[in-house]
This record gives structure tokens, C-alpha cells and sequence, in this order.
């Protein structure tokens, strides 16, 4: 599966994996596709540069890159305790009163909150890249907005390409303007952060407006014959998120929240402002239920929802409070019904592709491989 | 591109085009692939039997089908003026308000409404497939729900294949236990009546589903590159109805209309119970706007909602009030820059198939056509 941006990367498969897991991006550059680490979640430098050791003993030398979330020009040079003071006390008691509700304890004494994303605080992302600039990554992707001029001259300086998400044609076209290399068009159907137009339609969208740029499909990509679909749609390669969660090398810390991955539907998601205060596609739960009720108080905006979260998503997982138990994730997720190494995914993945390639050709009236 | 489906209607290409005009119908099953006919807006069986008899002549015996919308067991029996007499005051006192502040004026004296969606009604329906059982239709399609027993046993002794459209796995399961012949798995970019899924994750759920039923990818479907990704996520053919829209052929009865479609986006649209009461892709406008604000009284249910607005949406259409004029219409809207005629239309998506072939195979390694 070759396209020019596989080729530029120097991997064998234009399958792009996104994950917050060092062991799962490791062995999908492995594997031969291009493992892209989601740094949201590392808030000291130290941890991130422990893992990026890690991981480069064990890509084997095969190229992976980085995930970072960085809001051009928002809350600029504001600490986290800044931006804490403007929540207001009434949210604070909204999210108390759920969590009593649902009968949810505290963090044992001691214990801090292992999910805080305040990878969203522009800082922090800096302090990340000032990591990350030390390894040999060959992608930087950012999750949100286009990266600032410095951060796109300074991957340049360093041969990084630079990604970004867009959820529009118009999204796309900005980004091609502040000078990136790849925009990954993330659909509807996506995990995480997402816009209203499906993949069918975003895709080609975005490749028409930001031509000659790469474009990646992201959104709805599980399956071999998903990738097909994203290939033929004009896309240099897929961007799949969701499909690594339930697999033997993630590390979801709760075997309740794999089980309820693996049980659920793909009607069972939704787009909620509930975890970041941007509509992001997620699990349905009682969490985002009480987020998203006209009675409540409604979510916050991105980064304070996420701050005023982040200690009850914390004691949700680590007592593994069922309805409240949810994650970002895919439409895909009907499909993830049974947990599978990454390497078992990849292989899966390309059979399939090949699979759709050979029926296609027979609609098309055209011999088979 | 020729499937097992296309090949047992006869037809060239496996692209069903589905429309309220016989003369776009006429037009797609002439180019070579299979036109539906939208009965709906039909309300007097002698309407429709004289359009079927043009279809007659115009298709140069090349297969055809129809589209009915008929929901099972659904205020059965009721007449028109029972089910008028639900709808409560205060909507509508709200539809003359919105027409009053927008200064749409009256029909003229005489004028009936010609927008009618009285085909929600079941009697309504069964008179037409009265008629439409004396016309060598190959397929009839329902919108809503599975069709009755009666009808399904009656269109099998005719050799009719039956269709129903399906938004999600389980619906589309519902559709094969009741003993239709293929199901339109219809994603929630498509324009009309759609579900949440999204075209990429139900397309291949709905295979799976009622294998080895043929399904028909429904939704961000407008060109040929669309309809390999269709195709490879294992459909036997793809069902459009958005972009024939503005298209010579059809006859949307207002020029404004027509310039509204042509300078939308892909955002410009939205999942809305203004029209039907359940929700239907269609232009967002401050028609939809009044209907979908938390603020207003709501949309009354299927069919009362339709009842309501009938006259109101003739009225839109007759005087152009440009706000409120809207249309139903699929994400796809945003690549109708043009108009084309039908022909041109079906020769860009074959063309477009083609391409997304060629790319296709030339990513997997395999030489091109």
C-alpha cells in the first residue's frame, strides 16, 4: 500500500496510527505502517522523554512520529492555576454532585490525577516539543488548529513534516496557508475531537482544496475495505485511531472500560462537549448524558472543561464506575469486538485492503491480481 | 461496473438514481443505470399513472423502479382529515407567524398546494402501488420501515424486486426478516430521512448484516470516486438522489431554489424534523432554524408535521422567499457547483469511477487497466 507519502516517510503501508500507547505506536511502525504517540496526555516533560527512549528501542529504526494538541495563539502563556480560577464554583458542584450520585469515591490519599490533559495549555505543548525536537521523529501531527509559524520553521529546520486535523474543507485550506504538510481530514464518524461532514464527503473535499498537499482519511477507517474506501476517495493514506484501543498492547488501566469498548454498537457514541468543552466523539455514558442535558449546566469552553473534569474522568476509571466509564472513540467501535495484538489488526487491515482492491476491479470489469 | 444486482435488473452500471421527476428517471435509466421514480409527492393515482405512462416511452424499455414510502401498520386506515384534525393550534399559529414575519403571501385564490406529502399516508400509498403494479416496474422501493406482507407478496408474484432503506444494522435485519430482496443502507450524510452512522461505518455493517442480501450504499454519494468507495466497502451498487437535483432534467419549480443548491456547502445542511417530523437531511435554513430552536414549539410526529407545513412549504416555493426556500439534500450538496444534464452527470461518475480504479490499483501494486 504505496503512496508518494508512505514513500516520503519510508514505510511500507500508508496506514497511520494514532494512540496515546508507546508499545501500540511502536509495534505499528513495526508492522510496517507509521505510529504516530499522542503526547495530550504527558504533562512532565520527563515521562515524554522516557517514552520516546522507549520507543526508540523499540521501533527497530522504523519511522514513527508525534501527536500533540496545541490551540495556535489560545490562553497564551497562562498557568494552569490561571486558567483553574476562571471555572465556576457552580460547574464544580455539578460535577461532585454526579459523581455522588453515581456513588464514586475520592482518589486514594496521595494519588494524584493520572488524566489530566492540560497538554491542551499551550506551554505544555511547548515544553513537549522542546522533547520531542531531540528525537528522531518524522511527523509532528497537531490536533487542533494549525501549529504557530515558529513550531512549522522549526519542524522544517529539522525535516519533520508537520500534520494537522481538519474537520473542513475551509479548516484545510487555512492550514495549507500557515504552511503544513499533510492535513489529516477527520470525519464525522471519528473519534475525539470531529466536525459535522462524514468522510464520504470530507475527504475528496479536502484533497480538492488543499492540492498538492497529502491528505489523510481519518474517521470511520477500521477495516481493509474502510481503507479502500479512503484510498479511492483521493486520499495518500487513513489515520485510524479507535481500532488500537481494544488491542493486546494498549493500556486502558480498566478492564471494564475494554469490555464495554468491545460490547458496544456504533450507534452507541456521541459528539459531546463533555471532556474538553469541543464537541469530541465518545462513548455515550451518564457522564456525557448529564453533560449534554438542556437541564444541566452545559460544558465549559476548551481548556476549561477539561481541567474541571479531569479529576472525576481520573476516580471514574480507577473505581471503574460503569455508567459513568467512557472514552473517545469511533463509529467504528461496533467493530471492535474481540481484542487482537497490533500486528493481528495490521495484518487484518491489509488482507481486507486487498480483498476490496480485487473486488473492485471485478465491478470495474478488470482481471484480478 | 457490473455486479451480481446489476446484472439480474439488466442494467449497464450498478448506480441507482433516485427522483421525483420521470424525466430525470428516464434519463438515468437511459445512460445505463436504474432510475427510481419518488411516488410521494403524488396524491392522486391519475397522476401517477400518467407519469408512468411517459416513463413508459421515454426509457426505451430500459428497467425502472419506484419509491413509495410506506410505513407499516402506520395510522391505518385514517384519512386525511382525521389525522388533520391532531394537530394542535398552537403549530399551527407558529407556521402562519414565521410565514407572516418572512411576508410570504397567500396562494393565489384557486391554487392548491402542490407539495402534499399525503404519501405518508398508507392508503395513500396503496393506491399508488395499485397503479404502479400495472407498469413493468423492476423494483419498488420503500422509504420508511419495512413494506407490509401483502405488498412484499405481492410485488414477488409480479417478479418486482422489493427495496427498503436502513440506517442502521438492526433496521436493515428487520428489513431481510421481512423478505425484501436489497436493502439502501442509508448514511447519515445522505439527504431525506437518515440515521447517525455514517455512510463508511454503516455500508459495511449493513453487508454483514443481511449477507448475502445486495446492499446499496446510500449517502455522500455524488461522484465516481464516492462510488468506488461504495463499492469497495462491499455494496453491489450505490444509490444517489442529491445530484440530480440540479440537474437540466429536473424541474425544481424555482430558478432561486436551484441558485440556493448550487451555492451550498457541505456544512449548509441539517438533520432536521422540520419537514416531516422525523429527521431528514435538507438545506438549513430559517425554516429549519424556527422548527429545530429549543425555544419554539417543536416538531409534531410523522405524519402530522408533514400535514402541517405542506401548504406553508408551497407557499415558500410559489413566492421564493429566499430564508425560508429549502429543499431535502445530502452533505454532497457542497460539489453541485453546476448544472448538468443527466448524461453529463453519468458520464463524470463513470469517468470518476475510472480514476478512483486506476489509484486505487496503482497503490496496491497492481498494474492499471
Amino acid at each position: 500500500m504505496e503512496t508518494e507519502l508512505s514513500k516520503r516517510l519510508g514505510v511500507e503501508h500508508a496506514i497511520f496510527g494514532f494512540t496515546p500507547f508507546p508499545a501500540v505506536a511502536a509495534a505499528i511502525s513495526r508492522a510496517g505502517g507509521f505510529g504516530v504517540l499522542g503526547a495530550v496526555r504527558y504533562t512532565a516533560p520527563g515521562d515524554l522523554a522516557r517514552d520516546l527512549d522507549w520507543m526508540q528501542e523499540h521501533t527497530g529504526g522504523r519511522p514513527y512520529g508525534l501527536d500533540v494538541v496545541m490551540p495556535a495563539g489560545r490562553a497564551e502563556g497562562a498557568t494552569e492555576a490561571e486558567v483553574e480560577a476562571m471555572i465556576p464554583d457552580g460547574h464544580r458542584r455539578f460535577v461532585e454532585e454526579l459523581l455522588t450520585a453515581h456513588g464514586v469515591p475520592p482518589l486514594p490519599a496521595g494519588e494524584a490525577s493520572g488524566w489530566r490533559i492540560t497538554g491542551w495549555l499551550e506551554h505544555v505543548a511547548r515544553s513537549q516539543l522542546d522533547v520531542a525536537f531531540d528525537y528522531p521523529i518524522r511527523l509532528l501531527a497537531n490536533a487542533l488548529g494549525s501549529p504557530p509559524p515558529d513550531v512549522v520553521a522549526r519542524a522544517r529546520d529539522r525535516g519533520v513534516l508537520v500534520a494537522a486535523l481538519a474537520g473542513s474543507a475551509a479548516h484545510a485550506r487555512r492550514h495549507a496557508e500557515a504552511g503544513i504538510d499533510v492535513v489529516v481530514a477527520q470525519g464525522y464518524e471519528a473519534g475525539g475531537h470531529t466536525g459535522e461532514i462524514a468522510s464520504m464527503v470530507l475527504t475528496p473535499e479536502v484533497v480538492d482544496a488543499v492540492r498538492p498537499l497529502p491528505v489523510l482519511a481519518a474517521g470511520g477507517i477500521g477495516s481493509g475495505e474502510q481503507i479502500a474506501a479512503g484510498l479511492a476517495l483521493g486520499a495518500q493514506g487513513v489515520w485510524l485511531g479507535s481500532i488500537w484501543l481494544t488491542t493486546t498492547e494498549a493500556d486502558l488501566h480498566s478492564r471494564a472500560l475494554t469490555a464495554k469498548l468491545l460490547a458496544a454498537g456504533s450507534g452507541d457514541t456521541v459528539r459531546s462537549r463533555a471532556l474538553t468543552g469541543k464537541p469530541a466523539r465518545q462513548l455515550r455514558t451518564a457522564f456525557t448524558d448529564a453533560w449534554d442535558d438542556p437541564g444541566g449546566p452545559g460544558a465549559l469552553p476548551m481548556p476549561l472543561q477539561g481541567l474541571l473534569v479531569a479529576e472525576a474522568v481520573s476516580r471514574i476509571q480507577k473505581w471503574e464506575t460503569e455508567p459513568l466509564l467512557g472514552t473517545p472513540v469511533g463509529q467504528i467501535v461496533g467493530r471492535m469486538t474481540s481484542e487482537r495484538s497490533v500486528r493481528q489488526v495490521f495484518d487484518d487491515l491489509t488482507r481486507g485492503f486487498e480483498r476490496a482492491v480485487d473486488r473492485v476491479q471485478r465491478i470495474a470489469g478488470r482481471s484480478g491480481s
